[in-house]
C-alpha cells in the first residue's frame, strides 16, 4: 500500500518577506519533505518567484486570491471584509480537501480566524489554542500552550490545552509521557494568582495527565515540563519577552564582539556563537506554532519567517498530518473533557 | 548645614550566599555608598565574617536575631511565628527610625511581609508593588511594576504603580517626565484580555500621566517605555522567564566557547563578552527591587545575590532615601489617586 502523498497550503502574501521568501520555503520545503504545495496568492507575484527558482521535483500548483491582509490588520473584520485574501483562500483548501494543511505567517489573528471560520473546531474542543515549540537547554524541546489564541481562560480550558499539547508533543516532538506543567509564579502549589490556583486544583485531580505542578518562568526553557500550559495572555507575554531578551542579548554580543576587531578570530568566534544561539532560540528552526483544536492542520509563523522557516513550517504540518494529530484530539480530549 | 547620615538595615542571613556576601556587601557598600549600616543577623556568624575584612571607615553596629526565614517558607506564617527573624528585626529598625532603608536578599516575599506588617503602608496606596529594574538595549534603563507583590489586581490598582513608579524612575534612575507603558499582548487599544483593556482605558484618561500605550514583551527592554505597568502575575512571569532566556543563552554560549578550543583568543573573548552581558542583564548591577508604597525603604535583592549586589542595593536604598521618595508617594500619589 503507497502512502497517500501529503498536500499543504501556503499563504505565499503573508509576514514581513512576502511572497519571496514564502514561495522560496514552499518549494524548498515541498522537496525536502517530499509534500505537495499549493502557493496561494497573486499569481503574478508568485510566478515571478518561481522563475528564479529551481522547481524541478516538486509538485506545485498555484492557487490565486487577490487580496491579503497585513500585520496591523484586525483578524476579524479583515477575514470578513476579504473574502479572498490568501490566507482565507489557502485554509478553504483544507476545508475543501485539496491540502490537508495549512501554512501562514505573518498575522496570527487573522490565519486563526480564517482556519476557525473555513476548517471549524473540533467537536467538543471549546478553544482552540496555539502551541508554541520551545528551545530547551535539556534533551528535547517544550511547548508552551496557549501561546495567544485565548487572552481570557477559565481553569476548564487549560486541561484541553494539555491535552491537545500532550499529543502534539508525543506525536510530532516525540516525547513518551509528556509532563505537564502550569505557568505560574512560584513553584509550591500554593502560590499564584486566584485563576492559577485554580487551575492547579484541576490539573492535580484530572485523571490521565502527568501533572509536574508549577513552572516559573525561569524553568520554562530547562526541560522542567514538556507541556506547560497557561492562559493566552500570559503564554503571549513570556514568549515575547523571551524574544526581546534574545533580541538585546545579541545585539550586546553583537558590539562586543564589533569592537573587539584586536581579536579578529575572537570575533569570528563569537558570531559563530551568536549564529548558534540564534539558530537554536529562534523559531526558524521549530517551524512556528501549531493551531490546536480546528478541524485541519494549521501551522503559524512568525511575520519575520524567511524561507527557511517556512520550509520547517511544512516539516512541522507534514509530521503532524502524518500522525494523525487531528484525529487524535478528537478521541483523546474531545470526548474526555468538555468545559462546563 | 551637613547633610544627615543615612543608615541602612541589612538582613544578613537571606538568601544563598548567607551571611558571607552579605556582611561583605555591606561593609563595601557602606564605604563606597558613605552610609552607616546594621548587620542585622546572627552575632556570631556577623563577627566572624568581619574579622577577614577591612572595615576602617566603616560605621557599622552589629543588631542581634536569633531566627531565619529561608527561601522555601510561607512568607505569611514565617513573619508571624518567628518574632525574631533577621529580616523582621532589620525592618523594625526602619520602623523605629534607628535605620532609614532596609536591604533584604531571599524570600522576597517574607521581606515584602516583613515591610509591609512593621513599616506600614502609606497612607491612600491600596496596595504596595515591586518595581524591578530592566536592562535596555537604549540609554535609559526601564522599570517594569508590579514584578510580583500582587498576584491578583483590579485596573484601578495599575495607576498607582504607574505613578510610584514614574517617582521612582524620575528621583532615582534620573529619567524625566517618564513615558508609562502597560505590558500587553499587542500594540494596538484594541488588543488584551479583559484586564488589560480596562486598565488601558483607565491609564489613558488618567491626567498627569505620559501613557504611551501598550508595550509588548519584546519591547521590555528597548526602551520603548520607562515605567511599564502590569499585575504581579504577569510581571513575574515576564521578569522570570528573562532570567530563563539569559541563563539559556549564557549556557549555549559557554558550550559553544568550550568546544572552541582551537581558537583559545576567540573563547576568552566569547567569555569577556558574556561577562559583559551578564552584568547587564543581570540584577548585581541594579541591586535589586523596590517595595513602593511602604512607610520606609525597602529593596529587595535576588536570592543569588553575591556582595557586590548587595553594595548596588544599598545605593538604590540611598538614592531612593535621599531623593525623598516616600513623601513624594505620600503627597504626588496617594492623595491624587484611590482605588474604589
Amino acid at each position: 500500500m503507497t502512502k497517500r502523498r501529503i498536500t499543504i497550503a501556503i499563504d505565499c502574501m503573508g509576514g514581513d518577506f512576502a511572497p519571496h521568501e514564502l514561495v522560496k520555503g514552499a518549494i524548498s520545503g515541498g522537496r525536502e519533505h517530499q509534500v505537495d504545495v499549493l502557493l496561494v496568492g497573486a499569481p503574478e507575484a508568485i510566478q515571478k518567484e518561481l522563475a528564479q527558482l529551481d522547481v524541478q521535483g516538486v509538485k506545485f500548483e498555484i492557487i490565486p486570491a487577490s487580496q491579503t491582509i497585513d500585520m496591523a490588520e484586525s483578524p476579524g473584520s479583515a477575514i470578513r471584509k476579504k473574502k479572498d485574501a490568501s490566507v482565507v483562500v489557502a485554509s478553504q483548501c483544507v476545508a475543501k480537501g485539496q491540502a490537508q494543511g495549512l501554512v501562514a505567517v505573518g498575522n496570527t489573528g487573522a490565519a486563526m480566524a480564517a482556519a476557525l471560520f473555513n476548517m471549524g473546531r473540533i467537536e467538543g474542543i471549546d478553544r482552540p489554542a496555539i502551541a508554541v515549540v520551545l528551545p530547551t537547554t535539556a534533551k528535547n524541546p517544550a511547548i508552551l500552550i496557549d501561546a495567544g489564541a485565548n487572552a481570557d481562560c477559565i481553569p476548564e480550558m487549560l486541561i484541553q490545552f494539555a491535552k491537545m499539547g500532550g499529543i502534539f508533543v508525543e506525536s510530532v516532538l516525540r516525547v513518551k509521557n509528556p509532563r505537564v506543567g502550569l505557568l505560574n509564579i512560584g513553584e509550591e502549589y500554593s502560590k499564584g494568582n486566584t485563576f492559577s490556583l485554580s487551575t492547579y486544583k484541576l490539573l492535580e485531580s484530572h485523571e490521565g495527565l502527568q501533572f509536574v505542578g508549577n513552572i516559573e518562568g525561569k524553568h520554562l526553557f530547562d526541560g522542567s515540563a514538556d507541556v506547560i500550559v497557561c492562559d493566552g495572555f500570559t503564554g503571549n507575554v513570556a514568549l515575547k519577552t523571551a524574544e526581546g531578551v534574545g533580541k538585546m542579548v545579541m545585539k550586546i554580543f553583537k558590539d562586543e564582539a564589533g569592537q573587539s576587531l584586536r581579536a579578529k578570530a575572537g570575533a569570528l568566534l563569537v558570531k559563530s556563537a551568536m549564529k548558534k544561539v540564534k539558530r537554536k532560540v529562534s523559531d526558524e528552526e521549530f517551524g512556528g506554532a501549531l493551531l490546536l483544536g480546528v478541524k485541519g492542520i494549521c501551522v503559524i509563523g512568525h511575520g519575520g519567517s524567511n524561507a527557511y522557516a517556512v520550509q520547517n513550517a511544512i516539516r512541522v504540518a507534514k509530521e503532524a498530518i502524518e500522525q494523525d494529530v487531528i484525529a487524535k484530539i478528537e478521541s483523546k480530549v474531545a470526548q474526555a473533557c468538555v468545559v462546563p
